[in-house]
Order: C-alpha cells, then structure tokens, then sequence
C-alpha cells in the first residue's frame, strides 16, 4: 500500500482526490490537510463521506508530516505548494501538484500571468507536465508532475496529435470552453451563489484566462511552432463538466478520415480518450464524475473550418482523476487502477 | 384596441406572446389557437394565467376566425404558416409570421436548407425581416412580418452595424452560441427530458444548424458582400437564454473605441439594445424575461481577434417580445409598448 | 407620484421592490440605500436594471433623506430596521418593514425566537400584520405595516379562513414547506452556494425556524384558540418559489366542498389568491414572478387527513409583491396596482 | 462468474443496473433487453457506455434467452414482469424484480391500487420483499425478490425498528416525500420536459399514490397492527434523489435518545443505513450515486412530534442498489460488493 497525504483536502478537487484515493486499491490515506476546516471530521464537511473517512482535517506540519508518506497530492491554489514541494523532494518522495505553479516552463510567462514571483523556480525543469496520454514515459519516470489545468485538459487532448502530424496548420486556434461551477471551487463569493449562477450562461476573462499560456506551451510543442489560442472560458448553470469548442482553419484540405484515423491511432491504447461516431457530438454527462475524454469533430467544407468538441469532468479528468492516473504511472500500478467507473447517468 | 388571433399559441412562443399581449395596454385576444389542446382551457395547458385568461383553445377556421382580428400571430413550426398568411393577407389583415418561412429571401435557399417545398413562394418579396432595430422603417409600412430566428436575433444585431461602418472586414465569422432548452419547444422528445439535459451540456448541429443561412443572409446584407458564418449551437442546462460569443479576425487594426462608438451610436434610440462598459460581458440573467439585448465585447492583440458576446431571452427578443415590438411598429405605437418590464432578478 | 426610499435595495428582496416599484405607474425611487455597495451603481450590482436604474447605491442618512419621501420600505435583516422605523413614523411618514421585527405581537416571543433586545417595541402594537388579504381594513389606515415572511404568507393564506370558519378544529398543524434558494439572500455563505445546492435537497431548522411564532401567533387568532404549528423547511435547487404541504387532522368530517366553499367565498373578491379545481395541486411555476398564491388542497377519507398545498413566489407575494400591495392599499390605490404581470413560463 | 440478464435495461434503473453490474467483480451481463431500442447499441443509448459496454439492446425470447443466465433483473413498469417470471423460476433460476408486480402480499390490495389483474398471483407468497436490511436471512434464502419501490425504502427504513420496538405508537403517519425527476423514468412525457420541470415544484398524487400501499404493509408488519400513512410524494427540480420527511405525534414521551439507540442497534452491521448526529439532517447530495440512506431525526417538545428524515438516491438505493444488493445475499457474496463506491460530491 502506497500512503498518500493530501494538501488542500477540503476544496472540491482535494475532495475528489479523497473520493478516488478511497476506491484506489492500492493507496491509503494518510492526512488530509485544510486551511479552513483544520480539527474538523472530514466528513463533516464533505457528509457523504459519513462511516467511510474517520479522519479529521490537520494543519499540515511540514517537518513531520511528510516523513511517512510516498507521495504528495497538493490541491492548493497557485503560489502555495512551492514549498511543500520543495520539502516533498528534498525527502525523496514523489508529488503530484495539482496547482498551476510547475505547468509553465517559462517561469517570467509565469510570473506574468499569475502576477506573483514563483520561490521554488529551480524545480520547474525537473517538474514533468502531467498530461497522462501525452507524457506517460516522462510521468512514469518523474517525482514532481504538474497536473494539468481543467481547461487546458479538454484543448490540448483533442489538438495535441492533430498538430503533431500536422493536420492542423493554422497558427491561431479559436477555443470556446463552457464550465460547470465547481471549477471555480467552494469559496464563499458573490459569483459562486446558487442564485447567481442558476438559469444564467456567462463569458468571463475572454483573452485573460491563466490557462491560456499553459494551452499554447502544449500546443506549440506539438506543432513545432508557436501557436497561438484565442481562449474564452463561460460559466454555465451546472455542477460538473467542460465542454471546450474549438475552430481551427482548414488551410489543407483536411478531411474527416483524416483527422479520425489520427485521433484513434494516437489513441488506440489510451480507454480514456473516446473518439465518437461521426455526426456525435460530445455531452458532458457521458463523462460525468469519469475519467473520461469525450472528442467529436467535423469539418466543414462551407467554411473550410475544423470543429473540434471535447468534454471531460472537470474534477476528475480535469484535476483528481487524472492526479491518480499520474500516479499510477508514478508507481507503476495499472493507469486505469481506481479509475473504472464509468459515468453517471443520469 | 387592436384584435389580434395567434396560431399555435400552446408553444413556448405562443405561451409568451399571450403573456406579452396581456400585459400590453391596446391588445385584445380574440382567438387562440392550438393543435394539440382544441377545447381544452388554455389555463389548464399553463396554469400561471389561471383566472386571467378564461378562452378555451380552438383550432383555427381559416374561412371564418380571420375576419374579426386585425392581426395575426403565426408561431407554428416552419412550412405551416404559408396558407395561413395568404389568407389573412387576402384579408388585408397584417401579419407577424413567427416561424421561418418568409425570412430567407431566396426561396432555394429556403427549400434546401428546410427540405420542403415553399407554397408561398410569391409572397416572400412582400416580406420584411422583422428585426426591429434594423428595419424599424420597412416593418412599420409593411403588412407581413417575418419575425426572426432567436439565434439569429443574438448575432445580427450586434453584427450589423460592425459590418455596416466596415469595421469587419473579415469574410469568415466564427459563431459559437448557447441556448436554453424552451428554444426547443414543448414537444415532449427524449432530447428535451429534465433528465436528459440537467447537469448536461452540448453541441449540436454544428455547420447544419437552419439559422446559418439566415444569419449569412443579413450579415451579406450589411457587409455589402457574401459572408460567410460558422455556426455552432449548444444545448445548456438552463431554461430561457441566447449568449452567443463571436469570434472575428481583426484584419485592420479595428480598436476598441471604434467598436464602442459604433454600436452606442447605430443604438443610441434603441432601448432595447445596450452595449455594456469596458471589461464587462453579458449574461443570459440580466435579459431574463425581457426584450432586451446585451452587447459586450473585447479586441485581443495578442491574436487580433475581435470578440463580441451578445445575451438574449430567446422567447422574448428572440420570438414572441420581438413579435409585439414589430406589432407596435405595424400600428405605430411607441415601440416599446408592454415591452417596459425589466428582468427578472435572481 | 409617491415618493420611496428602500433601505436594504441591494438583497433581493430589495431588488425585487425596485423592479416592482419600476413597474408601477404611481412611484418613484427616492434613494436606494445599502449597506455593502454604498456609492456603486445599482446596476452594476443588478445588472438587468443597466439604463433603467441609474442611481447609485447609498449609505441612508437618516437625519436628511427621510424628509424627501413618502414612504420608507426597509428590507433590512432583523434587527436593523427599528431605529429607521422610529425615525420615519415621528416625521409623519409612512413605512412598510420587510423584516420581522414588527410582525410577532408578543415582544417576549420576538425576543426569544429572534435572541436579540427589541429597541422598539413601543411601536409594536401600532403596526398592523400586513398579510394583505387578511387585514386589508386595518393596512390601510396604517402608517407602519410588518410585512409578512415568506413562509408564513404561504401557510396563513389558506388556513386562516378555514380556521376562522371552524372547518379546522385540531390544535396542531404539521407544516412541511420547501423554499427556493433566493430566500437565502445574496449573502456569500457556503450553504448558499451553486455547487453546494444544485441536485440537492435538504431539511433545515426542525421544529426551531424563526417563522414558527409568526404563523402560530395568526393562525391562533384565526381559531381564536392556541394553534401549535410543526414547521419544517427545507431547500430545494431552485432559485423562487415556496410550496408548502400542510397536515390537519379532519376531525370532524368536513367535506371538500365546505373547504371549497370556504376559499373561495373568503377570497371572491381578492384576485391574487387563486383556489384551484379538484385535483389540481399548486405548483411554483404558475406563480412564479407573481403575485399570486395558489392553493389546492384535498380531504383524504382513508386517513381523515385534510392535505393543504399552496405556492408563491417567496420574492414577490413572500416579500415585495406584498409591500406593494400593502402599499396601494395604505395610499388608496388599487390593490393590485403595479403587480398586474402573470407568471412567467416557462 | 455470475451471468445475468436486465429487462427493460435501457430505463433508468435498467441503465443503473448496468452500471453497478459493470463495477461488480463478479457479474456479467448475458443480455439486455429494451423494448424500445431493440438492435441498437447500447452504448448509443447511453453514451457514458461507449467503449465500456460493446452489447446491442435486444428483445429477450422467453424460449432461449433464459437458459443461460444464473439471474434475471427485471426492470419493467408494473404488469409486464409476471410471466419472465414465472418463465425464470420454472428453470430453476433466480430473479430480482424491480416492478411493484410482487411486492404486496393481498393480491387484491394489487389489484385495487394497480388496477390491473395480477397473473402470477400463485407467485406472491414466494416472493420476498426485499428491502436488504431488513429481510436479509428471507433473502438470503430466496429466489423471488420482489425490490421495493423507492419510496418505500426511505420510508421504511428508518421506521421499521422504531415500530418494531414501540417507539411509535401511533397508528396514523404523515410522508412528506419529494423526489427527482428521474424517479417518473426515460419516458418522452410532457411532465418530464426539462421547461416544465426546471425551477418548479409541485406535488402530486396526493392520497392515491400507489406506494402507499407498500408502505402500509411494512409498517403494520413492523408494528403488528393497522398503520395507516397519509403519503404526500412531490417532483423537485432535480435528477436524482428522494428526502421524505415524516411525522409521528409522540404519544408516549419518547427521547430522541430511545431513537437513536433504537436505530443505531437495528443497524449496526449494516453500513449502509447511516444515523446522523443530533442537529444533522439528511441532504440527497450526500447520498447521491451510492447505496447509503441518511437518516435523521429529532423529537419536539413543543408539539409533541418525532420527525424523522431520511434521504437515498432513488436509482440505486431506491432500486438498482438495492437491487444488487439483494443479488448478492441471494448468491452469498458479500453484502456490499460492487456498492462499496462513496457518494459524489458535489
């Protein structure tokens, strides 16, 4: 059994991660830790887990507490797992960090975007980006993984190949993401009410996004040259789910079969990533509370324009789940060890 | 008072229009007709006019019910209406078609795109497109009105006058829109169960969608030239709601002040429309239940690309609100007439 | 034209009184008063009110902006209302509390329920019990009226005529009532957050909500005996609407057509209370918006259960729908001045 | 490897049969069966399937399709499972039926509620009802579960042993029951559409619904007399989950104390019924996807009345769950195979 502690246990990524360590059969816990609820019982804050987690949160003591564990999930928002990671591998243990801090590999792209100085900027080369389908050699050789973002999650999937074998060729690629509002935590504002999100669609950040560098980094290492993205995130009245549309021009005459025989070749070995039929389109509630990514396209020869369509959970797939598909690989476990219920429906 | 019968007045857009023409000072109802509840209380099909509306529905006798009204309402699906506006035509009766028979100006555009054979084919010249803000003067000399499209309403009006003062030069525009589940009607089908679409979110129809045509229809007309639109719409978890985000290549430069200075100045009558400040984006919420349009938007330079967001209540601005505010130009009543309330909040 | 401060503008109670007020022909808005948005525009905080509303939000000066008006509506928490109802009342003016601290009779109850010093309670045999159909007479020779909460409102409608009219003769009344999210406020609380609400649904507060005293203390008066009430509320995932399901035991045989008889007669005269045919059971959606309160109910012989159902839009006849309509009556309007709108649907 | 086959597989419990089948280590499917979908892919019916579930819907034959498999789940409306189940028991195997067909034991209580002739009636005293907890060694031991209703379950758990130790005394019971819309099934009905359910609530069924039936003749077995409950169900704007909410009046002083420890020693070994703490109540939410049922409770002074809530997911505790919960005391597995997962959260 591999012992796992969890900073940030009590956001609802750090809650999924609990929920999936909990059916991993390999992993135990060994702390959870949270800033806002430290020495309640866990399943106070989160009752479904009611008889299952009897522990209560902690204030992680960084000298300590991370003696006996193998690894490391930190669930924390960006500019506070630096140092625990930092501490993590100074003790020769491996973290997966589901913040934003080791996903640029510029650190001043970083500093720009995130307006705050990274402290732990030596460890960003070694840190592996932890798109489990793209990087699954270099993440099974890692300590330190940065767990992709939920957005860029969604983008860099389904164009990663793509541009690889260079059926994408524009340089800017149009991306329109709608999220359901757990992706914008369990924090208590005004934005985040019931009330205010109900029977209410809403664009936010359009061109300002901090996921917008972390999609272009991918997306320009996949086609060799600097791509940009055109990225808008929506807020939409549910729970759970993204579902990114993206435009791309079709400078080539690309056809359909194409794109298919790309998609499925690159990912024929990978359960997770769905190719659908042709004329499906991705919903989010086929991958609800699943590690799954959903992908559709069509081209269009009105417009000569590709449309690509994923949908994946944005807590799992998104953050926690594939967190522990990183680990698996981290460990050598079975990548899908944990991870086999398919979604809810409905 | 004016006598006005509506055709299928037992859909989501009839619903609304007798809701509108309830609250409208100089309309009286004289029929309401239904294909599926002849003789049955119209309050016992929606409940809320209980004790307001007293009429059983009928199923229209195009021989004798159209003499008595002085203007017709037509919200049946597409192909339905074309015998019934000729009648009340012949009448010299005026009509608002709320359905997609008289909009496109070609009648094989139509035939193609609708897959049925135009009936009326004659009469589409005499038809205006009813978007209010754009032919205010056409619509108010005309006696049949083709009352547009919901998706098309969201992504003309803020287009129009961008195409028109030669702000978008581009020819491809990129169109990604979010509708809730009442702009599918009240059919009961598997697509539109609660079950079905709550916590759900999806694409469909991408680059087939019926509006495209229409909406290249008056966006070439703005332009002075043939434009060509990417349509993608979505399904969203939510009831009432239009947010459709625009995506347009920024060939020359365009700067935000000239965008701003020509959407206040096209609109500066039109309450109806409102063009929100610098670094805020509509939201469905703020239009819901109400005639009113919202527009924001943002130049990226980072990508060049002009992003314009427009929200919309689809059953009132996109249908039956659009309907009566053509309806007061037709009779020369100030437009806005039973149109005053604002929305609803939360 | 009538003059009116709101005090509290910015929850949504008070939001709703401005788009009420708004749509009433015989107001205008002195000031808009808040406590957390003092000097921001009102419609950037409700941004459906952009171009309608053009005020900003201020902080009341209660030595200067009471002379300007001629009625105060103070939808403040509880507690806070006191000291502006005193200083309205010794200008002449008149004042309708949306709070509860007017409501209970018994200022020992009040300050027991509510914990907290009543520093008014001089007042508290002046006001009058705004439950508008129930009092019309005495609100409207009123100057200070306590409107009504919004549980209450839907509990006391239906059951004081058959309490007064002796078809209720047990002594104990189970009240199972099931409230939208809006009746929670604006407030950044985790339990009132989307993600902790949506696909949700849970009892809060058994036998111990603030409510109880209110209904018991009308209910009472309506028997003319000692009514106990077992109240239970809950949350359910949607933003309006209360539906509550009352319990009495039939003790004495009474038939559906004397209830029926009851209702009805009660309320011949009163527009927005709406009983239903046989069979027919309330639901928010037909009041939602509204003003009106549904009411169904049914005799169940199995059981000798009477079961009493009604429903209203907590924002409107649960809170400023009813100020209003106290309003018009305390100024010689029509009563349902300003509240004419039907219910929206869907 | 136990084989087994699902009638009416592609409802909603037949879908979460399928789902729980999948996640169990000791089951495969042989069949699935579906009326309306028959040739199609399963996976096209339930796209959360795709690539997981490779099967085509077939129309089961009653000749052949039965010797192969060790178990039936029948998973069809009321009157449609009687003769597979017959056809199942005389080859000697087992079956669970989801349908009410043999859940009471006076065939004429069936027939009066139901209003439909039982065909298998020589059946019913073979048959066990199988709410797990309770009847375990009787399942155990069967080969006809009947599984109870959803309803039903949340209401008799937690008041069977309080019955069956006397804390309830009374001989009449107050259900206040709301439930999620995919508790009325996939069925395209209008009362099912997303417009007409979302931000609405209402009750219905009031007195007549046909669980109650069910729930009378659980009672009156735990108490050993008449029980007579006066049953309310109601439809919340939600997909999963039931909250009922009951009331008692305390005829004999109990203490919340004698609750608690009359429950918590009725239900000590069984993991699934969960007792919350004083002043917890139960929320669908916590519950939501697994097999748990939240029970809490309080007794009031005041009023003299236990109030007891409880809250399950209607698709597995309420049916499929419990369902493979019954499954798998039939084949000796453990109790909680394949049912082990958490509830998600949010």
């Amino acid at each position: 059994m591999i012992k796992v502690g969890i900073l940030g246990a009590t956001g609802y990524a750090g809650n999924e991660l609990v929920r999936l360590v909990h059916n991993h059969r390999k992993l135990e816990i060994s702390f959870l830790d949270s800033r806002s609820y430290v020495s309640e019982e866990y399943s106070r804050v989160y009752p479904n887990f009611k008889n299952i987690i009897d522990e209560k949160c902690i204030s992680v003591n960084l000298e300590e507490d991370l003696d006996n564990i193998d690894l490391l999930f930190t669930a924390l928002p960006h500019g506070l797992s630096q140092i625990p990671v930092k501490e993590i591998l100074e003790r020769g243990k491996k973290v997966v960090d589901l913040s934003a801090d080791f996903r640029l590999k510029d650190i001043n792209t970083y500093q720009e975007w995130y307006d705050t100085k990274h402290e732990a900027g030596d460890l960003i080369e070694r840190a592996v980006y932890g798109l489990s389908e793209i990087y699954k050699e270099e993440i099974s050789r890692a300590d330190l993984v940065a767990n992709p973002g939920c957005y860029p999650t969604s983008v860099i999937l389904p164009l990663y190949p793509l541009l690889k074998e260079k059926a994408i060729t524009s340089d800017l690629i149009i991306v329109d993401s709608k999220s359901g509002v757990s992706g914008a935590g369990r924090s208590a504002r005004d934005g985040n009410l019931y009330s205010q999100c109900n029977e209410n669609f809403r664009a936010y950040g359009i061109g300002s996004h901090r996921h917008t560098p972390e999609i272009e980094q991918e997306l320009s290492l996949a086609g060799e040259r600097q791509i940009r993205v055109q990225f808008t995130p929506h807020l939409a009245p549910m729970t759970r789910g993204i579902l990114s549309t993206i435009y791309i021009r079709n400078n080539k005459d690309v056809k359909a079969q194409d794109i298919r025989q790309i998609l499925e070749n690159y990912y024929k070995n990978q359960k997770f990533v769905r190719v659908l039929e042709e004329g499906n389109y991705p919903q989010t509630k086929a991958v609800y509370s699943s590690n799954y990514c959903d992908i559709g396209f069509r081209v269009d020869p009105r417009t000569d324009t590709i449309i690509v369509v994923s949908a994946i959970d944005n807590l799992v797939k998104g953050a926690a789940g594939q967190a522990i598909q990183n680990m698996n690989l981290m460990f050598g476990f079975d990548y899908d060890e944990g991870l086999k219920q398919p979604a809810i429906w409905p």
